[in-house]
């Protein structure tokens, strides 16, 4: 899952030109990521450029047989990357011509660097964008399977980090495959812009040969292309867009994080995590550092500052194409990885959580988590919310005054019914089990909340969605 | 357009609680202006809260009354916004007890102040991206319209702002529209996530309450509810995705704007500015100081600082509401007014746009804008493009070195037809006409090209789309 | 403290210009509080052009009570600001020479905007940057006190949020002590390039009257000018400077908030708050809601955005002055505005904090919090670091699992002498002594500990510090 | 110059531990680069322990050599890193006690992990701010021999992009010495606060052993010491600062770039750039694309981006250590690399400048760059500066209305002496001399101007500033 750093950059890179200028301006170093996805739209354009008469049926059966050779040659890590020769795609392309000659140099009719850098990345993104859907589906169907284990647990629900009200450990779960359920559908919205092709665009102009940027497009199996090719070599706002639903997404986790360092700490001790995830200092055997989720807490700084990155390298450039534009690939590729592997090893670690059911209700003792429920109580005896809501504030004050035994949790439940009725008639004896947690947790049965029923509708939407993923 | 100052904020402010941390805390001061889809909200709510058998249809009709009556006091400008209350939710709500008494405070029932703050928030967000789409639309007219009266006039196009190849006017105008054109897209992806209801998600955890969320998202006119509740009132990943469109919007305005400053300037004078939207100083009045186009171009800093904002805002925060989301209102509430002012006075200002014909023939002169075409015909010919390529270049050395007169600038037009037969028996007459740059201009006529014909496919296919929107 | 909104603004502006385009483009609704920066730089300015020959006495003079007076105006808010004269700079000019006629107009002489507006704005800064060091001597000063009356308080020190080694609250307390202390040196580092004149840089190329801009320094108490007039009028690194320091600040606040909201929890209980700095629910009045705390964290959001509005502002930017800069202030009053409140309210709630000493007694049971003291212990008496670390660790694991009584936490203090000789005849009787948290907390005095001597020190040299600020 | 990849990275790591999470969390893949740091930090810290008696001189002497030879082992790239032990500092112990056995052990006494790391990075800081000085002054050198060599060419000088005044090539060369002349003070001002050991903060509380951090911090050539040991652990401020200066740089950086970019534009050819810094592109020999600039300029967006995420990064961290603070090294890293590349690169490009005088001068004829002196001729003549000023905007007019020659540019020079006595009779014939660009460029020698004798003294503080450095 973690990505494997590749043989490929260990190859000898020569050069007789200036070294420096050659170290600053290569980029080979780190887009030879994109080879294969290179190669896919050199074979499009070959495929297109045969279509039209451009290339013969056999230049362009030396041509496809050319770039699968060094496909292959690539795949086992045989492939000599030259710095010299700048990028991936003048790599690939001398390549070509030293296999197959003077063929080779007609792959470039019709097509320039500009066109051809921006269709490998834009498959490069949207290969990546189909990887964080299918980590986000992961994620969404491990957190469907904790909810649904652990439903029947009760948690203290929590506003300003204090007490509010009790909720079932599911509904806590299913608000995180919510934010996850967004961002897939944001994932969904952003491919339908990367994958456009820019083929045929050339420098900014287009050109006077008889192209199908159509054809090449329905090749790709994409099915939209560039309308305008000046937009299309110049504009790299589908990387706004991808790396701000990065962003989203390592925010989402960078909370559900906070949440389990919190639940793990010795002031709560909501949950275990798996030791793989933690790391207990031999000393302190106690302490299982939540490793993991800090790690991952931290990497959404990675993808706020990759944003940021894009949007500070953008502003301001006069069209078209810039050389600047070229920083445009690190802060994605390092970002995609990083994004993958937090999805990947977050799931590894829910995958392993386990709820502490003791220490959870030694918590749900304090804070007076039924103090809604006793005005919910008033309510739907007649009195109006607000006078409700004053007249359970001086309930609560009155049982803390009343608590001496330090063991106990002062609590409402501990008022007798002939005290609650010197404050309100609508006071029945009823109203004590309408202040038990859990039955009270489990009649919240509105749409979206935190009752069985409804916890159990939320369920099933999200399994329905997860099953149209 | 430009936002006006609203003379609420100048009403009388009172308060007898510690005044450092009200003024601190409050909120009023700026979010008095959701007040109406605060009022919207409640509307609904009652509305549902009747339907259910929680308010009686009398009681409904006084809430109801009472909300119009207040949404009338705040337009004409009398209502007196209250800083001791904090915020304009409970400013409304304590109007609508003292107008209407006990009945108003049963408007509150099954809902609790995070979920009204997040559907107003809704609400407001909702209208304003409608604007951003009603000005996107707008500079997309008066960009077709400039890019089809102009579409004869031909310019250098650049890329790395060194001259590469003439284009029509129309080509890097319509560059512009594909930018507006998906971030309108984009604004329309976001708003199906905006408009989310979440009503009835209460504090975090839903009601025992027979409420509908369906009805009141109904009522607004919505489609959708939140699934949960807790997420419903703990995220804000709609305003960072709303603001990501925002920033994207905002560095192509930059982008658009660096062009007009560097065509507007003494080295270019390809264009002219209305004088509204320039100022001359009264010493230099040959400068014409494009202040709007920078002004514009300084903005879009705002939009990314205010997504930095939101990002680092909602970093690791625990669930569910926290009071640091307080701080979620003002970067949007700022930055959406900018965006749509920016939108507002650059389509002004293209309005009266003018393109100075002899200032761009000059400049078409200079920098063998058509060496590209004189590979193309060679290929054309036959000869293979990286060849093509080579030997179009050392005949653009060959004329550099010929040329004497500082007059003319160097061209390859000014190669005899015998010197270019020297280096390929490929070259006959027709070179010449090849040659011309507004004819070579007009024949890149591939999809997305700048030729006549694909320029007229662009117009036809954008104003299509402009008339779906 | 907290930021009056000014009157001023609420001052009718008029305007026959093209409304739309002067709003956008006005500085004065938020510029006009540089006006006494603006008086002081015109001051200084005029006493040198007399100094110099270029006015006489008598107009110096007149010029000299002529803006006075406007002060005075301005200051019992009598002004009226002109939105049509766009900048605060303009205004008074144009008020100046309504009053004093012609000789009003010789003020602008040797000096353009540029220069005039760069130095008004950093007077401005620098002023700002003085009370930042008064509301950081001012904390620094509440802390030292609060650390002083409660260091004989234990509580658990944390790493990864858990319990690591127990510390005094003076320990914890001085930690951000440390870092304020260190912002207040930031600041005096970034005033040294604040305090640079600009004045005389005129438009971007000096003048050829025979100025003094270090007689104008000097008269602004400066005693620094620039050096090269383009820099002068275009750079505005001292507010990445100023803002950089500003985004310090609040980041440490921001973890200060989060150790306060943590610690105010029902989780940890180790804190109260004065009630003016939090809210109680009434319905839930156990609810202590931490919201100036959090309000804090949230504002760190505002300056990290502040910050990055400046840098994405400036990149690229072409010499010398663009209007783009004119973007620069806003996010500076804001940013100001917000720090200062921050710490004044940061400071007022420290001075309320109260320590829970009874829930804290209880926290340092968990944890095995001298564990570490078991280690040091072994070392002592000759074993090699390494071991001793491995050797607790046993321990501790021993003592966990003999724990069955699950009233008192499992502790290496309840394993007897015997067992603990078992694993090493190292140990002897005063393993115990060395046991006890408060006892061996107060042992950790190597220079920066937490022991008694350590704190004291750490107190003095902080006072001393604080003294000399 | 630029950073050559290290072969320590390519040897062999293995791990028998979970290879996903080790992948996640390892650090020696990159903190490989501090080896030299951490090994002097520990021959710091055995020499203090071993001068209060924790180690004999024996002990000493033995961890020294052992140290020694794994730092030579590390330069001659013969060291094998092995992942499982995750970071630097653990491989380096791990190895010393596998050469010099169970005394290797006593090395980790009095020091924790969490202060081992915070001095080794911060002796890496330190040393890169150092190189950074370094980078600054060679380039203030190269800047200083062109303007000195150029100082007799003038070029326009820009506001809004708009021609303002002739100015000395000097002067806007030397804009730049003073802003890196800045830059530098303020890594000087940075190295103060990195440049602090925390060495015995051990894991967050000090130490009961006797250890003395003043000895530690002299033995490394530093002056100061922590003063708290939280603190010392847990704050990574001074990366903030070092990256925002780094920010600072780069945006100076990209400034001067966009210059040199427009500059070296066909719309200007100012200047032209040494082969080795641009591409010409083969085809269009023409082109001189000015790559090297354009990189330069989009590093800057690396730079906001590096100081963006440790600004996110650190966030609401709760004290003390956690493990998201692994994440501040990577960006300081490779921000560090990028900056010294590009100043090294930048000062490279700038020794290859040259201006061409010819376009230079054609673009002087532009803009009527005197108007200002003809303002200041009536000034000194005694006309009020604001009449002067309007006076010259009429006179500027008259003269675009006059001009009919098409091949000579409208100019106040043009004007005939009678005429300009009709406007005011303060004109005499010494107004044409006046009027003269290069010598009343020449004239301007208020301190900061661009006359010659005012270059001349910026040229000499300059060179006295660079001799100090």
């Amino acid at each position: 899952m973690v990505q494997k750093s590749s043989n490929a950059r260990s190859h000898r890179f020569s050069s007789d030109i200036d070294p420096d200028v050659l170290n600053f301006s290569e980029s080979v170093s780190f887009d030879y990521r994109l080879a294969p996805f290179d190669i896919q739209g050199s074979l499009a354009h070959a495929h297109m450029l045969c279509a039209v008469g451009i290339l013969s049926a056999e230049e362009e059966q030396l041509i496809r047989e050319g770039l699968e050779q060094i496909k292959a040659e690539i795949n086992s890590d045989v492939f000599v990357w030259r710095k010299e020769q700048e990028d991936v795609h003048m790599n690939i392309e001398m390549a070509l011509i030293e296999k197959i000659g003077a063929v080779g140099k007609k792959l470039h009719t019709a097509r320039s660097r500009n066109d051809q850098v921006a269709l490998s990345f834009r498959l490069y993104v949207a290969n990546e964008l189909e990887k964080w859907k299918a980590s986000l589906k992961q994620i969404i169907d491990t957190l469907l399977t904790l909810a649904e284990k652990n439903q029947h647990i009760v948690i203290p629900g929590y506003t300003h980090l204090q007490a509010a009200q009790p909720v079932s450990v599911a509904h806590h779960l299913l608000a995180y495959v919510a934010q996850f359920d967004r961002d897939s559908a944001r994932v969904d919205d952003a491919l339908k812009r990367v994958r456009v092709s820019p083929l045929g665009a050339c420098a900014l102009a287009g050109t006077t040969h008889p192209i199908l940027p159509a054809m090449t497009c329905e090749k790709l199996g994409w099915t939209e292309h560039f309308v305008n090719a000046m937009d299309a070599v110049s504009d790299r706002d589908f990387l706004i867009e991808s790396l701000s639903v990065c962003a989203s997404i390592g925010l989402h986790l960078s909370r559900f994080c906070e949440d389990l360092i919190l639940y793990n700490s010795q002031q709560y001790r909501f949950i275990s995590l798996g030791e793989k995830f933690t790391t207990g200092s031999s000393i302190m055997p106690q302490k299982k550092n939540p490793d993991v989720a800090e790690l991952v807490r931290g990497k959404s700084a990675e993808f706020v500052a990759a944003l940021m990155q894009i949007l500070t390298l953008t502003k301001a450039l006069p069209m078209s194409y810039n050389r600047d534009m070229q920083e445009d690939k690190r802060p994605f590729l390092r970002a995609s990885d990083s994004i993958l592997d937090c999805l990947s090893l977050m799931d590894g670690m829910l995958q392993t959580l386990q709820y502490n059911e003791d220490a959870i209700e030694q918590a749900l003792n304090h804070g007076f988590l039924n103090a809604t429920e006793m005005a919910d109580y008033l309510v739907r005896k007649g009195m109006p919310f607000r006078e409700a809501y004053h007249l359970t504030g001086s309930l609560v004050n009155l049982a803390e005054k009343q608590e001496t035994d330090a063991r106990t949790s002062p609590s409402l439940n501990s008022l007798s019914l002939e005290t609650l009725q010197e404050y309100s008639n609508l006071f029945e004896s009823d109203i004590y089990e309408y202040l038990d947690l859990k039955k009270s947790t489990a009649r919240r049965n509105s749409a979206g909340g935190t009752g069985d029923k409804a916890i159990a509708e939320q369920l099933l939407l999200f399994k329905q969605r997860l099953a149209k993923m």
